[in-house]
């Protein structure tokens, strides 16, 4: 743990917030000199708000372009402002493609990533002849029919637990590449076709190089069955195209 | 009808477009000197397609912010290209905030205002503690809760043939304020309200002072059955004020 997710002293809180954010016009969560993060405004808003210099560890680094509805984030401070006012009074702050969903204290041993959690996510692709501009921001247009069936009959050769290797990209650090997961159910309403996901961890791409997977079964040129073949290749190269951003949303993360 | 709705020399076809747009970043339907128009990007897109200068009629012209899944275009062209297949070409010059759904040849005689159209609104509010950043660009959040049983009966009061002028922004121009609304329902999905009208034509922002009324209503400020009262009155001041943009879409426009 770096020392920013410590509270040392014993006159540091330790405090949660939830944080919702519209990726499009962010280069992701974590903090890089290219382009603005989602870590960095916090970092600065948090730092303006309390007046202490501030640096949140987020449980999940979401990639550029990638939106949340829940992701987790933690400080320390110094401060006295009560936990829960604190997502108030960032929000006022804030631009408004970032909004705080709540705020709390936590124990000073709580970890927002080394931590035993379930995460949901949702890849969700606009089916229809022509894109709708009131819907582009957090959908993937994809033209070509969906079979919806054949994209749940390959998703389920995905649920339980699997080593995921063709279904990452590769992260000299990440040694192990198993992970459960725990349901992936497709949903249908009218043109939208949403593949929700809940796992106990997800490696680097995971749940876009899925969707792609999914589009490329639904849209007939994999067939279900060869799921479980290109997951025990353990090859990249056999999972489709890692599907485009905008599609992607993290809605939650459980602390179990 | 101004001359550009016209069709009147024989070589010219009339072609219909259904035009779907993000109003974010729009000053509206209608061409204005201070900022960039929906009329404007189409006019300057379609001229440079077909090679010539071509100028819309619209069917509605929305006000700044406000979205379209189906607002109606219609022009005149000598350009020969299939009518069909002008959506598509259009299509990939547009902005991505405009997409047009659909493009077929309609009789000279066609008109997209003057005619007889049901055209359906929707007005929706997301109701929740806190706002939705992936949400924001289309509804408008409200922050107390909303009692939806209450804004249903009061929508029953407006349904109907009546005179609305208590519900519209006065335009000297327009001397009948009776219109007629075939049905207003409201659905709540989880956290969205979604106010759903259909009628037989809409004055100067009806429908967003219908929305802000309604809202009133579901608050607890204005009761139900003070309606009637509103609508009897034929004076704007009675009316709540005009809901903001962001919340109402131009769904469709059906000729009857």
């Amino acid at each position: 743990m770096g020392r920013f997710s410590d509270c040392e002293e014993s006159s540091l809180r330790k405090i949660k917030l939830i944080v919702a954010y519209d990726g499009t016009n962010y280069c992701g969560w974590q903090y890089q000199p290219n382009g603005i993060t989602i870590e960095e405004v916090l970092n600065r808003h948090l730092s303006e708000l309390l007046k202490e210099e501030i640096k949140v560890v987020g449980a999940s680094r979401t990639d550029s372009g990638v939106h949340a509805l829940g992701n987790v984030a933690v400080f320390c401070t110094k401060a006295r402002m009560p936990a829960d006012k604190i997502s108030f009074a960032l929000n006022t702050r804030l631009p408004e493609d970032i909004r705080i969903q709540d705020s709390c204290e936590v124990p000073e041993e709580f970890h927002p990533r080394f931590a035993d959690t379930v995460k949901t996510y949702e890849y969700r692709i606009l089916n229809r002849r022509f894109p709708d501009p009131t819907r582009r921001l957090y959908s993937y247009f994809y033209y070509y029919p969906l079979d919806v069936e054949r994209m749940r009959e390959a998703a389920a050769y995905l649920v339980g637990e699997h080593d995921f290797k063709s279904f990452c990209t590769h992260k000299p650090e990440v040694e192990n590449t198993v992970r459960t997961v725990y349901s992936l159910d497709i949903e249908k309403e009218g043109d939208m076709i949403c593949i929700r996901i809940r796992g106990n961890g997800f490696l680097y791409n995971m749940v876009r190089i899925i969707a792609g997977t999914l589009i490329r079964v639904g849209g007939g040129s994999i067939e279900p069955g060869d799921i479980s073949e290109i997951l025990e290749a353990r090859d990249r190269r056999r999972a489709a195209e890692t599907a485009r951003p905008e599609g992607l949303t993290l809605v939650k993360i459980e602390y179990v």
